[in-house]
This record gives C-alpha cells, structure tokens and sequence, in this order.
C-alpha cells in the first residue's frame, strides 16, 4: 500500500509491503500550503511516483490533508475513538481518489481537536498492544498532545501550544530581548532549563504568576541574558507536564500514573521531555518514533483496505 | 513640588501645592526610550518649564527614569516595602538633579520586581489609609500586578504578563487567525468573552491544557471567528484572577480575600477586570483611578522634600 502522512508544511510517505514493512520511503515539501502546480492531484501523483507504486496499489493519508483546508473536509470522529471508529469516518466515497483518516474531536465546554495524531497514536498501539490498556501518550511539537488511552481507546485528549508559546514569547515579548546577543557556558544554559523546569512543576496556581521571572531573574542578575531562553523554555515545559498531569493523567506528577507515560515522536524533541522527566525525579518514560507508516497500515487493515499477511496486532 | 511619572514611553509631570492639591499638569512624549534632543535633562528642563514651576520648587520621579536604561540607576528597595524603605532608597545623593523613587523587588526562586507601581501603592494609601492594614491591590497594565499589602507594607506581588500575552498570541500565534476579517454582534463576543473567564477560572491545571481551545471552539464551529479574540482575552484574564488569588490572595477566588480587593488603574480597563469579577459572581472590587501624583507627593512629604500643609495621611 501507499501510507501518507500530510501535513500543512510536508508530505512524507511510504511504500509498505503486506507484512506492513516499508519498503520505499519519500518526501517532499508539498504540505497543504505550499502545493505544486496542479494542486493535491498533482501532488499525490508525485507521491505515487516518487515511491514507484504499481497503480493498483491502494492508498490511505492522514493529517491536514483531511481538514477544511485539505484535500476533502473529513468530519471529526468524537472520543472515545478506536480504529473502527476511525475506519467508519474514512473520508472516502465512490469515486474517491485517496481516502483520509479523521481527525478525532473531544467535545465539552472546552473542545480540543486533533489530525494525524490519532494515526500515530494507532500505529503506536498496534506495535506494542499492551498500552492499549491504560497509557498516556504524549505527542511532542509546537502543539504537543496529551492522550489518555483506555481500553485501545482515545479516551480523552489535550493539546498543549508550549512549543508555539515559546517561539512568540521569545520572539515578539520583553521576555526575548536579553537572549539576544550574549553568549554563556552549556552548563549554565543546561541550569536555566532546569530552574524552569521545577519552578513551573512546582507552581500551583500555574504559569501565569511566575512567567514574568524570566525577566526578574535577568534584570536582578541572577541569570545571564543568553540563559533565559533556555529558563523560558524550560518553564513552558515543566508547566506541561504539570497541566498535563493534572488535565489527562487526572493526578499530580509522581503518582502512579506517571509509569504508563509513552512519548511519541521524533528524537530531539523527545528527548528534551524526557530530561524534563528526570529532572522532576519521575520515572523514565517509554520512547516510540514517528509511529504513522504504521498507523495508516493498520486502519487500512482494519478497513480491508489491504489483505494483511500478518494481521495488524492489537486491532482485532 | 514638581511630581514626575517617567515611564518607557511617556512623562507626565504635575505641579503640586503644599497641600498636595495638583495646580497644573503636563504630558509628553519624552519616555526614557523616546527622549528629546538633549536627552534626560532636556526633557526634564522642558516638563518643569510646562508646568511652569518656579527654580527652588523641589521634584520627585518614579518609573523606569530609575532603572539600569534611565536617568539613573536607582537600586530596587526589597519587600516588605513601605514609604520609609522606600526614602530610605531615594536615588538622590549631593549634587543630583532629580531625587527617583526606587523599585521594589521580591526575591526568592522566582523573583518579581515593580517599578513606578510603588509610587501609586503608596498614593492609594495615602489617600485610604484602611487599605493598609490588610488588601489586595490589582494594578492593570500590559503588566499587571497583583500586590498584597499587610500592615501599610508592599508584603509582596506578582507581575502578571496578561496584556502582552494576549497581544502577542493574536498577533502571532494561530490563535488569532480566525479573528481577522469577520464580523459579529456586540452580544455573541461578550458571550465569547464571558465563556472565557469561566472557562479559565475553573480550569484547576491552569491556562496551558485549556488555551487552544480558542482554536478548537472555532475549528468546530462554536464560535465564530471573530468571537475568537474576546474569547481569548476572557481567558487570559480569567486565568490571571484565578491565579492571581491563589499566588497573593493566597486562596482560591470566592473566600473572605475577595472583600479586600482594590483595582488601582485607568478606567477602561478596570472596568474590563471588574466586569470579570462580576462574571465569576465576586464581590464588586473598590476602585481608584490613577494616583502616581498622591504617591509621589505622599514621599516627598515623608522624605522631607517638602514641608506639607497637611500632613499626608497613613505615612506618619
């Protein structure tokens, strides 16, 4: 089968044989702001191309290709959703060229939305069913996701704009200015991150009342200029994983919940949670890749979208 | 004697009597980041010859004329603060043109710091000495500050960076995509805005798990576009409030704290926070207007600068 991931910036995709092994990989930066000419068709045709895929070959996508913005609007589906929930909103009717995976909707007085996500979220647990059970995962990147998961099941979810926040904060507010210019040492940048890290962690009321001490620790001359950024950034990320645990591990941090967390996404970014995670004396938390190739395998499976040799784990 | 408040953008200057009536007032443009030619004592010479103040009338200023980018930098005055601390810091040795009233600084972990907001604490008490035995007092701005007062001290305070962050998300973030272009009715956006001061009022995990829900409201079709930055700025400041109650008020918004409430500030956006309070069914807040002129003279008195008719009541 074809596997894309399609975002607003990027396409990535995949060629996957019927074990679900990759076998051809592609990229290009056709997101759905920045299409070729000739548009998703033109764009999805390059695709097939790039990975050499026979024309008979079925095809499924996720991401912002689904949204209003996309290829074709393709409805939320509500919490809880699993993957036969996700198959039953496939965005795909006769005539079809690509179908899409919804994105899922949490509803309540403060809604949250996802897409993409619940993809990887699904190729996740289909490599490693025993977090179906009971898990939090956690989706680093400019807007991280929070999603507890019950019972194979997105139970409830949270979206968290700490990487968006900290990007406009440095660049557009006071709290920017002393970063710029300045240099200091790693060992004193690396403690600047975590001073924020636990005073954010520790901060009851929340962000709110201590986010201006990001100026306060420079103007008192308590932390070089050139440190701040890293004290800001590590502020938004302990209060993350304090709302976080709060909002969707329904727990303060240290408590048990904390032994079911799963990261989910790329290296870098991931890692930078996982120190944040020691530094707060919480248990390591379990590490996974970009986990989309596999999703879109699995809901195509559960679609009968392709014959799995080996049927998708987890799923049935 | 010539009152001067100097902030980063403007100055603004009273001529005051002995009595501590203002018999004349001036404003311009002159901030310490957007001073005349001639700089500091060019801008000085011009406000005293506006106000039309005799040679051996005594001054005083406050703001950021005293900070590391001013006049002169005037050392921050720890807390607790009261009127004699805050002499006691004056930034006036022999020879000096224009006495500056000091800042003050919380220390610890998370240090905070006012500078100019002393000077109308202390003009507020002194012109309602019962707030000082036991109060909280708000002072709006792009950064407010929460400040509770025991005993005619400045016991403590927290900047709150609600403005800016409001400004800096609609500006730059996704969050304030949907606002532009768009239209609604006056009632659909004080709905928007009152959601939104509920919302984050009641949000216990803060203001991160809740914030992009300013996109998800939309994104499902809740709220309308242009809804979407009063739905915003409810939530800002309802977050502010709740934490602001719980970090100074040292309790949560509803308990016996809320009867001590004073709004120190211009109108219009006292009235924004006083409405909030109203929405979240608290005691109406007392209010006052601007009272930088009733501190600096209250100070002056105190420092001995000049020799009141009346003495100013609550310093003695």
């Amino acid at each position: 089968m074809v596997a894309l991931d399609w975002g607003t910036s990027s396409l990535r995709g995949w060629l996957m044989d019927a074990e679900g092994h990759v076998r051809g990989e592609y990229a290009a930066p056709h997101g759905i702001m920045a299409l070729p000419e000739g548009g998703f068709a033109a764009a999805y045709a390059q695709a097939r191309s790039g990975l050499g895929a026979d024309p008979a070959l079925p095809a499924l996508a996720c991401g912002m290709v689904g949204s209003t913005s996309g290829w074709r609007d393709v409805p939320y589906v509500a919490c809880p959703a699993d993957p036969a929930r996700l198959v039953e909103g496939l965005g795909a009717r006769d005539g079809d060229v690509l179908p899409i995976v919804p994105g899922v909707r949490l509803d309540g007085p403060t809604p949250d939305v996802m897409r993409g996500e619940e993809t990887q979220i699904m190729g996740a647990l289909s490599q490693h069913p025993q977090w179906g059970a009971s898990s939090i995962m956690i989706m680093p990147g400019t807007h991280s996701k929070w999603v507890r998961i019950e019972g194979g099941q997105i139970e409830s979810f949270r979206t968290f704009m700490t990487g968006e926040l900290y990007a406009v904060l440095m660049k557009h507010s006071i709290l920017g200015r002393p970063s710029q210019g300045g240099e200091t040492s790693d060992s004193v940048r690396d403690d600047a991150f975590r001073r924020g890290v636990l005073q954010a962690a520790a901060s009851e009321s929340g962000l709110a009342p201590i986010l201006f001490s990001a100026r306060s620790l420079f103007v008192t001359g308590v932390l070089p200029g050139a440190a701040t950024g890293d004290y800001l950034s590590g502020m938004v990320l302990g209060d993350e994983i304090r709302a976080g645990m709060m909002a969707i591990g329904g727990t303060a941090p240290g408590a048990d919940t904390i032994g079911r967390v799963v990261i989910v996404g790329e290296d870098a970014l991931s890692r930078r949670y996982a120190r944040a995670f020691d530094l707060l004396g919480l248990p390591a938390p379990r590490m996974v890749g970009n986990t989309a190739a596999a999703g879109l395998f699995a809901i195509a499976c559960q679609a009968g979208l392709v014959r799995a040799v080996v049927s998708a784990k987890g799923l049935s």
